[in-house]
């Protein structure tokens, strides 16, 4: 399978990826957005979410599309987070209309960042103020590693970050993830080889190869200082898939994450994410392209999160190293 | 992280497993019991699940524990088996208490075996017999491979077959775990080495390590012959969880099944798997047991997923080899 040619998730197309951070605070936001409103589901399989407008994203519920998608660092204070970006698309005139009035759909989801060596003595939420940064930013490039909701991520030993991969399909379909990884647990096995090596396309992350050791104890995690973590994430395609059909995809991705990160899915990780489509291009065999895109956007996950941890740079007051600098 | 003493489900006490199998049907079923009733929940990750009393699982719900859980070949004719169950344990007084009458409560899940070679011109279902024959043949040790719900299972290269296995963690805690495998996709990379390879002790599923070069392209799948399929489970605890702890250990051990087996959770597999708990032992931490025993549950059913394939004998009329006759 090839990566599509950013190796982004905005090689699908019309989507595209803001950040925002603030370096004193070590925190910041992701928005995934487009020109026109996306289906979009969600899974969530970690013990510790943190989350607003999951519900709408429910199959049965009534509003199947949404504005944007938000990734923030700060716990429960992210979630103002989104507030900033539908504020911000409200003068901007996006949103679902109802009367003349329109409401924008900005599902979002946090990770905990607070305790990562950043100054945490704001007075007032700077959250809300990141998200409307973030969407102004949004642009089909953007950096990878130590940005927007990967700005204050860690892991057990190293930095985390915000990720992305991207593959086309035999099908021509185009499957992409977007991740901001902060896992109790490792993406590496030995601080060198990804756990997600063996789904590595085109050295994307350093081409090392995988581990001939794995550990026989138990694996390093973030339990001995705290344990408040969270990796949260998107996948995305062009497929036209309806709102169940995302959440069936971000289902199959969290697959990705398992094979990512160890342990994964803890009691003490929110662990979720959400499936996209922007509806272009319609399955051509729906039981085999669904099979294929699930397994695409676990793989695109695995690598994005592999990715995000590869990309990242070392700041003032890192509490761990950055794997490129370790 | 050490293996119980018999490597099986059966090393946390008190559990005992019966296998049966019709090899001219080329299909079986396999209960796991105890002589008293043990808390269980399940979380269901596949798209394509074959279940009976799964609702009364959920932690809201009423009955918290269980007198057996049922993993049947035959797809939905398969859900016959937990009635051979509950009729024979009927019988023997073992049930839940409702004024002088008895309800046992045997909750299963089938696989996908109606395309593997066997004669299914069967007239009578066979299933509700093979249910009460396992439980007869409950006991504390038991064959891997070719028996009891793997019988007739397959992958999409080599035959499937029942796994099991354990892990005593430094908590003193045991974790075990059996599964009968049947997926879509193949549990290992090249027809040697096992996708678990990273988690393997002592050399249980014959040592070779881990692959050296993965597949670049979309990976080996059922989907040309047919596209049913499933792999289920059971992970089990002494450690005393409740019915909510029980789903988060069986969530957990998802992880394995996305590890051992790519790919995994697909829409065409009813993957999903029980979490149990004796509740002999207490939590000494909650925070910490319950990360570890979900740690330890996703290890051991990558573990067990690969011992399945491993010990798979052949037999007539199979449509793909065995592991160690390839």
């Amino acid at each position: 399978m090839q990566a599509g040619k950013r190796n982004l998730i905005t090689d699908v197309e019309g989507l595209v990826v803001g950040n925002a951070s603030d370096a004193t605070i070590k925190t910041g936001v992701t928005v995934l957005t487009s020109n026109m409103a996306f289906t979009a589901g969600l899974q969530v399989m970690g013990g510790a979410p943190g989350t607003r407008e999951s519900d709408l994203l429910a199959p049965d519920k009534t509003v199947q599309q949404v504005d944007a998608l938000v990734l923030s660092g700060g716990s429960a204070f992210g979630l103002d987070a989104p507030s900033g970006v539908a504020d911000a698309m409200r003068l901007q005139g996006r949103g679902f209309p109802v009367g003349d009035q329109i409401v924008p759909i900005v599902p979002g989801a946090i990770l905990f960042d607070l305790l990562n060596g950043g100054d945490k003595s704001w007075s007032e939420n700077p959250y809300k103020q990141l998200g409307a940064e973030a969407l102004a930013d949004a642009s089909d490039l953007f950096d990878l590693g130590t940005v927007g909701a990967g700005t204050g991520a860690t892991l057990a030993s190293l930095k985390g970050g915000l990720g992305s991969a991207s593959v086309v399909l035999p099908s021509g379909h185009t499957v992409g993830a977007l991740v901001a990884v902060n896992a109790l647990g490792d993406a590496t096995v030995d601080d060198s080889h990804f756990w997600a090596a063996p789904f590595e396309t085109d050295n994307e992350f350093g081409g090392l190869g995988v581990a001939q050791s794995y550990p026989r104890g138990l694996p390093r995690t973030k339990m001995a200082s705290h344990a408040a973590n969270t990796t949260i994430a998107i996948v995305a395609t062009d497929a036209a898939l309806d709102q169940s059909q995302c959440t069936r995809l971000a289902t199959a991705a969290h697959d990705g994450m398992a094979r990512a990160l160890v342990p994964s899915h803890t009691p003490m990780d929110g662990d979720l994410i959400y499936g996209v489509s922007t509806g272009a291009k319609p399955l051509d065999n729906p039981a085999l392209d669904t099979l294929w895109l699930g397994h695409a956007a676990a793989t695109c996950l695995a690598r994005a999160i592999a990715r995000g941890v590869f990309h990242a740079t070392p700041a003032d007051k890192d509490t761990v190293p950055s794997y490129a600098y370790r």
